[in-house]
């Protein structure tokens, strides 16, 4: 039974042609469909029909997430899994989206709403699968190979990794215990992908996005991405650093409509085999922010 | 039931001491152990005792390789699954090798002998799992994070593929194909872990290696790889390039026994539901070595 | 007295249309202006009108270069010392190129046409000089930053170096000499300006050109180069290395009319102070190709 | 008449045992020799004997920087030049310091004191000048290639750099203007070398050191020079990111002392025919961080 990735986001955004302009121009995404004030977008490293969608709301922040299994039975095992652990389910039919069929949507005890699924188009790249260039003729702006993860905050960690761990059979890569080892204030988690993580949780207010995450190539890419953003006033959260939880290279900035936004590069790989890294909550600036080793107010405190 | 990666790989030496000089001062291993004229070597950023046993032999190549499974009922099934393709296995005991518990073995439709476990000491990183730095104090040469890939050779590419994709179900990311479509040249397999290929396969001899393969970080370690290699007078085969085939960074080099070896950074990342890309035999040195676009004599010739 | 850079490069194209679009679209530079069958280009990050020259001919190779001079009175004191050199100079009126004062030509002992000037419009760069961000809005293909050397063939390397070294008062930074030590057989010269070098020279054919360099800024952008040059189908001749020789990371490719280019990143700074780096030619191989370490044929028989 | 590059820098030092491990562990200088409280260090890539000197003090900072000049006889038209501009000058006789001869010292406009030297013992680099490898065989901590660059604070810019640029004829490649025009709050001048600086000023207090400069490769040495230092807890002040002004990457960060060390890389070209970039005051913290826009307080501060 295989829960495979992050597969889609659906963010909420003030303004859907600003926001169109913002994710194709700047991040570089390409807009695959638009549907009853929704944008489907995808990244072109990407063979499903979209990996984002955004959707024209009063408030920003995350509709929801999905993650795609492997099968139509992987989705019923995951089904019944999700209420054993205790979480309601509830079918989104066919046609709800673009090109998407038929999934599941779980309230997180976060109180995020997350889906599993199968089906969706996949459309596939403009490289194509036959004697493929490495790259197609013209990207745009950070031009990320994928969705990467979101991190989102909550206030019963604990339990929302049980929810993963348990429920959803994937794995833990990091956390972020309180000094007296009780409380977990930080969790890490991947499907087996071999990425650092797919989804991952703060503790802090339930139902909020922390941020949604792009991958891109090197630490190069995380330089031009800075420089693009500076370019064209996007403002810049946290500059160009590395994390010491997940040892990626990273670049922290605002969508129009305040959702946070990361591009990321490196990061190590992981097995199911990987014991679970431990940071100790007085030395959270230090993973987060391995260079600075200090917090950023702001990036406490911006949630949508 | 779970593949996790290539684990290991025993490769043949004609000099023991020469051979562990190489791959500590220029690859930058790690001496883990050695008994019975083996050393075990590993990589900075492996958890497990050891990715690299070095045998002493008449003639270089490879002894071995070992994928390790996720549990010990995963072996059962997978000896069963092997059995039933018609395969013979034979269980290799604990303690045959340092540090290692009970193996299956078998042979694989093009002669090479390969392992399945999932007993092995993890003995760790330096850098711990505790409030961790991204690197350890000290790395030598090249420094690879791990041991990545094998390429093998053999006569019925079309067979081992099965083999691997049913047998073990594991995922083939990249095939070459004759013109006519009907046989298949090269094969690039991966288990569900995001790597481009942990085990590929070139149509040649039987039993036989082509390269074992390291992970280093960048492009710009590729580059470091090869000054490095110049500067020690290690032969290069191949000068930094890329490869249209798995989209990675690589160069490639040999070992005092004439083992190839390969440095090999970026790629891309998989999933089960990705398709299967196809190459035609007539654009193979433009999947092989995309920059050049033709065939080095030796790179089809020297083999193990 | 003061000999800036080389500003310029004049190269003989079969197909004045297809070169332009090779250097617009492939290299990335920019078309400033057309007149009498040539046509004008500048790279994004120089301040004068153009630094390439496109003049259609019957067969390739380079027309002229030309180093620019810090003043008018420059202009003259280095006419003097040509002509006490030996070498017999002409002025090249204003007018008689786009945007160009007048100049000084002289055939080098190696039968080139060179030119020094100081006269030429300083057309500025898109990112201006108030507040500037450090890239324009849009580059395009390879995107150098500038012209950066010229690699000539010709029979009396010592006697040109002489007439750089002495008549010009610029520097050698490296030299390649026969075994025996009597003869120069490569040299590596630059004006006081940092530069590995503006203009070289090896044994060969008098008055034919090797290569003309492109600077890009990062190993990084030299794979980009490779990539797109793949991607494109232009013919590279060596695939990305370092040269030992200025210690720059290289590739080698041919415009359509077979006139080599180079992008090139890296290298060391020059300084008056610092001695010549001695070759010899046994070594060639390694000071050129440092990775490879054996010559490639082409390289020393494709001349333009 | 030429003026080099900035050849030596000597700062002042709290503890000089723990300066030096700093300097060679962490910088990755070399001890070259240790005479009367002071210890004498060079960067790998640096042909003359030394390019740093520690001076055990009571207080940080920087005792005096000095600037490599051509000739015997451009310190004796510079001398002239510097008192026709109105500055004392006084020489510093041979044997003052280790492996330098006589030198001219003067005081700034600034309050700063600079020497002009042409006499220095050019021990060479560990390569070699024949048939030489691009590294040395072993390279320890940041690594960069040289002294770069320092950075002073004073109250009267304009005077100082009309010193720099009259009395040392060396150009200003950038600087910045309060909002109204008439003063000037920055400069960046170097010499005839294709730096983007040698010397810069800010204004602030006279007499005192902002940082001294070290120039690293490139941007992953950035990121290397970071991780090292916070592998090692030495305080970073400024995280990986671009200057627009001189349009470098750069990394700040503190010696033992409190003085204020850079690893720089990139950077642009410059020629004495470039026009000066202008800056006004408002667009200071875009042009001093590229990424972040805002001033940071301990920059401006932090003095010594």
């Amino acid at each position: 039974m295989t829960i495979m990735r992050i597969g889609r986001a659906e963010l909420r955004v003030l303004d859907l042609e600003e926001s169109i302009k913002y994710y194709t121009n700047i991040i570089g995404l390409e807009v695959v469909g638009r549907s009853q004030g929704r944008a489907y977008l995808k990244a072109w490293d990407e063979y499903d029909h979209h990996s984002l969608v955004l959707q024209e709301a009063d408030s920003p922040g995350l509709d929801h997430f999905g993650f795609k299994v492997r099968s139509e039975t992987d989705l019923e095992y995951y089904e019944r899994k999700i209420e054993q652990f205790g979480c309601t389910t509830k079918r989104i039919s066919k046609g709800t989206r673009l090109a998407e069929g038929e999934a599941i949507r779980v309230t997180l005890p976060t109180g995020h709403q997350m889906e599993l699924y199968h089906d969706i188009q996949q459309t596939g790249k403009k490289t194509g699968t036959l004697n493929p260039h490495p790259w197609p003729d013209e990207v745009r702006g950070i031009a990320p190979h994928r969705l990467d993860h979101v991190l989102l905050t909550g206030d019963d960690v604990k339990t929302v990794t049980r929810f993963f761990t348990e429920a959803l059979e994937i794995f833990q890569s990091e956390k972020i215990m309180t000094l007296d080892g009780e409380d977990m204030v930080g969790s890490f988690m991947h499907a087996q992908n071999g990425k650092a993580h797919d989804i991952a949780f703060i503790k802090g207010p339930d139902a909020k996005l922390h941020h949604a995450a792009f991958k891109v190539e090197h630490w190069y890419d995380v330089l031009k991405a800075a420089d693009l953003l500076s370019r064209y006033d996007v403002p810049i959260e946290v500059t160009p650093t590395r994390h010491a939880i997940t040892r990626a290279e990273t670049i922290y900035f605002f969508d129009p409509s305040g959702n946070r936004n990361e591009a990321y590069s490196g990061g190590y790989i992981t097995y199911p085999d990987f014991p679970t890294i431990t940071w100790t909550e007085d030395k959270i600036a230090h993973g987060i922010f391995y260079h600075r080793k200090e917090m950023i107010d702001s990036f406490v405190k911006a949630l949508t």
